[in-house]
C-alpha cells in the first residue's frame, strides 16, 4: 500500500517513537506533584515546550500544549473573542479554513456574534488588502481574524505575514491556522495566535499547541484548572508532548530539503495527470504551494468511486469532497474557490516519498478513472464527443426541441447530472440552450465549471434546482 | 524510589504498552478516511470501544472517548445541564467531588445556574437519604447530581448505587466521576452519565471516557465535530485508546485479587500509623474505601515539608493539603469532612506494592515526622506536654493574663497558629482561655480538630481570624 495522504495523518516519525518510549519510563507522572516522579515529568515538560516554542518561533511561556489541534484552534478562537467581547463581536475567517474553525464560528454566531467570511481567488488564495477590506468595512468592530497558513484540501499557501501586518494595522488579533504548514517551517509575520496538530508532523496524535502571544488579551472558555496556563485542562500527556516536540525538531531538521525534493515530485503529478487523463482540472494556487500537497478533480467521476478505485489499486489518498449520500455537500473549499468539485483527488505525499512510487501512481491512475466513467456511463473525451454530436444524438431521453433540451436528473447524485448535460449539449444546435433540473448542491459548482472547462455558456439558476447552459462550441 | 502515590498516576501497564506500539503501526490513520489504513484504524477504535464498553457496563454506542476524565468531566456536566436547560437549572455536587466537577461547577453558576453541594459526613461519605432530601428541597427544579464512586484524596467509596436510585426516583439524572475507581470494578447501579480516566488505571494520559446511557438528554458544548458522536471533537488519538482499553481490560482481570491484597497493606498502614507517630488523625471511612488508599493527618506538621521528607527518604506520596504559600487553602475535601488538615498524607499503592515496602514506609515515617516537627519547634506529644504544662511555661510570647492568653499568628502559615495554641494551653488554668489570631485560612479547620483531638473545648471564632479555646484537660 502506498500512502498519499500526509495532510490527514502521518504514521508516527521513528525520533517520535524513540522520545515516546523514553518518556513512558520517565515522564508519566503528575508533573504538579513534588516528588521525585513529578519534578521528573516536569523537566521533560519544561524541555518540550522550549523545544516546540523554538520551532514555532515564539516565547515558551506563550506556548501551550493542548490536546488535539482542533481544540486548540477551538480554545485559541474562543479564548480570543472572549478576551476582546468588549471592543466588538466580529470574527473574519477566510472562506477556505478547516472545518474547526468554521465549527468555532458557528458556536460564536449561534451566541449572537457576527461571523464574516473572507473570499478567495481561484486558487484558493486570501487577496493583498481583501483582509484589510474587510476591518475596514462599517458594521460591528472586529474582534479577531482567523487566516491559515495552507490550506489543507489544495495546498495553497496563504498571505500570512502580510495578512498579519493588516490586521496589526487594524489593531486586530490574527489567529493562524499551522496545521499544514507547521512540520515544514515556522509561520512568518506578526500573528497574534497560532494553532498546530502534532500527527501532522509525525508526532502523536493528542497533542495540539496553541501560541497565544504576550499582549494578546484572551479569557480562557469553559472550565479551566491550574495546568497550562490556565489554558489546557486535565492531566498532561507528557509522553506524547515530548514525543510531539522531538519529532517536530527532527522534520524541521531536513523540512528545506525534503520540501524541495517532494515539490519535484508534486510538479510531476501537476504536468502529467492533465496529460494522461482526459477532462481534469488541476486545482490550488500553481506558485504559492505546500511542497507535498496536489489536488485535481476528474470530470464525470464519483470521487469516493475514484477513491477505493485507487485503494484498490494499492494508493490511499483523500478527497475534499465526496459526491455520495453520505456527503451531499461538496467541499467548502472548492465551493469557495469556485471550480469543479466532481472526481476531486487530493494527493498529499509523506516525506520519504520515491519517484517510483508517484510514477507508479500516475501509471495507474487513467485506468482507474476510465473505469469509473465506464461505469458512470459517461461521454467519451472531447475530441470523440464533438463527432457523436455530429452523428446526432440517439437514444437520449428528455430531449424536447432541436433548439431546447431538458435533462431531468432530480434526485441523482453529481455526477449524473454533469454526465447528462455533456451528452445532451450535443443534442442542440449552436445557440441553442440545454436545461438541467439536478437536486444535488454539487450542481450548482459543476455546472458551471463544466461550462468553463469546456466552452460553453453558463446562464445561471433561473430558478433553484434549474440550470441553463447555452451551446457555443 | 518507592511510588505510593497512584491515585494521581500509574506508570504504564506492560499491556498497555504493548497494544500502544501495535497500535501505532495500525492505529495511526485517520479512521475517517474510506482508504485500507483508514478502515484499519477505524477497526482498532471499535474494537477498543467494545472492551471498554465491556468493562463500564454499558453498550459501545453509549461510550465516547475524551482527551481526559477532566474533559470527560467537564463535557459531561455541560451537556448533561444544557440537555435538561429547559427543566431545570440546578446542579446538585457532593462537597467531596473533584476539582474538575467543581470547575465545571463554578462555570454553571457563573453563567446562571445554582450549584447546591450536598455535605458529607466525617469520613466523607455522602448520607442515605442526602441527595433525595437535597433533590426534594424546594427551589429550582434539578438539572443533575453528580456524585464521585471514591474520593481521590481520602478512598472513601459513594454509595453510589442508593443515590442512583434517589436520582432515578426523582427523575433527575446522576453522573459518576468514577476516575478513582474503574480499574478496580464496574460502577454499580443505575447511573446515566459516567467519567473515567485512562492512567489511573496504567493506561497513557490523554485518554478519558464518557459514558451517556441512552435517553438521557444531552446536547454536547461548544463546537462539535462528526468525530466520537459529536461528543469529543479533534482527530481519535488511537493507539492512546487501544492502549487504554486493553489496559483496563489487563487490571480488572486481576482486580479482585489485587485489592484483597492491597486492603491488608492500607489496613496494616491504619493500624500502625498512629501506633507510631503521636499525634495522628487517620482520616476517611473506614469501611467503604478503595483499596489502595489511605489517608492521614499529622498534628504540628507542614504538609510539604512532609511531602519533602517522605521524597528525601525515597518514597513519593501526594498531600490533599499543603500548608504552603503556593497553596494558602486547605483541601476542600478535608474542609467537607471538618477533619484535620495539616501534615496530610495520601499513601494510594500501586498494583504490586509489596509488603517489605510498606514495611519500610512505616518504618521510616516516625522519624520524618518527628523530623518536620523538630523544625517547626512543635510541642511534644500530650503526655510530656501535661508535665511541661506542670512546669509552667517559659520563653512564652503573647501572654498577658493568666487565665486568658492571647497568641498572635497573624501572618504565620499552617502549622504554626496550632503549634502555638498547643505551646499556650499550658499557661492558662483549666477553664482558662487562649485567643488565636491567625489569618492562614486552614486554622479554621485545625484549631477545632485540635481542641477534638485533644479533649479542649472550642469557643468559636467570634471575629474573623480570631478563635477562642477553653482548657478543660
Amino acid at each position: 500500500m502506498t500512502y498519499f495522504d500526509a495532510a490527514s495523518s502521518l504514521p508516527l516519525h521513528p525520533v517520535a517513537r524513540e522520545a515516546l518510549l523514553a518518556a513512558f519510563e520517565d515522564g508519566w507522572a503528575d508533573p504538579a506533584r513534588p516528588h521525585r516522579e513529578g519534578r521528573r515529568a516536569r523537566l521533560l515538560l519544561d524541555a518540550a515546550r522550549e523545544t516546540a516554542a523554538e520551532a514555532v518561533g515564539c516565547r515558551p511561556d506563550e506556548l501551550t500544549f493542548t490536546t488535539s489541534g482542533t481544540r486548540a484552534l477551538h480554545t485559541g478562537i474562543a479564548g480570543a473573542l472572549a478576551g476582546r467581547a468588549r471592543v466588538g463581536r466580529r470574527l473574519l475567517v477566510s472562506a477556505v479554513e478547516h472545518s474547526a474553525v468554521l465549527h468555532a464560528a458557528e458556536v460564536h454566531r449561534d451566541a449572537g456574534g457576527t461571523v464574516t467570511e473572507v473570499g478567495v481567488d481561484a486558487g484558493g488564495r486570501v487577496g493583498a488588502g481583501a483582509v484589510a477590506e474587510a476591518l475596514g468595512a462599517g458594521g460591528e468592530p472586529a474582534a479577531l481574524v482567523c487566516v491559515q497558513s495552507a490550506n489543507h484540501e489544495v495546498g495553497t499557501v496563504q498571505p500570512v505575514a502580510e495578512i498579519a501586518a493588516e490586521c496589526r494595522a487594524a489593531g486586530v488579533p490574527l489567529l493562524v491556522d499551522a496545521a499544514q504548514s507547521l512540520g515544514w517551517s515556522a509561520v512568518p509575520g506578526d500573528w497574534s495566535l497560532l494553532a498546530g496538530s502534532a500527527h501532522k508532523w509525525g508526532g502523536p496524535s493528542g497533542v495540539g499547541l496553541l501560541v497565544v502571544r504576550k499582549g494578546t488579551r484572551f479569557a480562557p472558555p469553559g472550565p479551566v484548572d491550574e495546568r497550562e496556563s490556565g489554558r489546557a485542562p486535565g492531566f498532561e500527556n507528557i509522553p506524547a508532548i515530548v514525543a510531539a516536540a522531538a519529532s517536530l525538531r527532527a522534520v524541521r531538521a531536513t523540512a528545506d530539503a525534503e520540501a524541495a525534493r517532494l515539490r519535484g515530485l508534486v510538479e510531476l503529478v501537476r504536468a502529467r495527470v492533465p496529460e494522461s487523463v482526459p477532462d481534469v482540472a488541476v486545482v490550488g494556487d500553481p506558485v504559492h504551494r505546500l511542497p507535498h500537497v496536489v489536488t485535481f478533480s476528474c470530470l464525470y467521476v464519483d470521487g469516493e468511486a475514484l477513491l477505493h478505485g485507487l485503494d484498490r489499486a494499492g494508493f490511499a489518498v483523500s478527497s475534499g469532497s465526496s459526491c455520495t449520500s453520505s456527503t451531499l455537500t461538496p467541499s467548502h473549499v472548492l465551493r469557495a474557490m469556485g471550480v469543479l468539485s466532481e472526481g476531486n483527488v487530493r494527493v498529499s505525499l509523506p516525506p520519504g516519498t520515491e519517484e517510483a512510487d508517484v510514477a507508479r501512481f500516475l501509471a495507474v491512475l487513467p485506468e482507474v478513472v476510465a473505469g469509473v466513467r465506464g461505469r458512470l456511463d459517461a461521454p467519451p473525451p472531447p475530441a470523440a464527443e464533438r463527432t457523436d454530436a455530429a452523428d446526432g444524438a440517439d437514444g437520449a431521453d428528455g430531449a424536447d426541441a432541436a433548439d431546447g433540451v431538458t435533462v431531468d436528473s432530480l434526485g441523482r447524485l453529481c455526477p449524473i447530472p454533469v454526465i447528462e448535460l455533456a451528452k445532451a449539449i450535443g443534442r442542440v444546435p449552436v445557440g441553442g440552450v440545454v436545461t438541467v433540473l439536478a437536486d444535488d448542491e454539487a450542481a450548482r459548482l459543476d455546472i458551471p465549471a463544466w461550462c468553463a472547462m469546456r466552452g460553453q455558456e453558463y446562464l445561471g439558476e433561473p430558478t433553484r434546482h434549474t440550470y441553463r447552459v447555452r451551446r457555443l462550441a
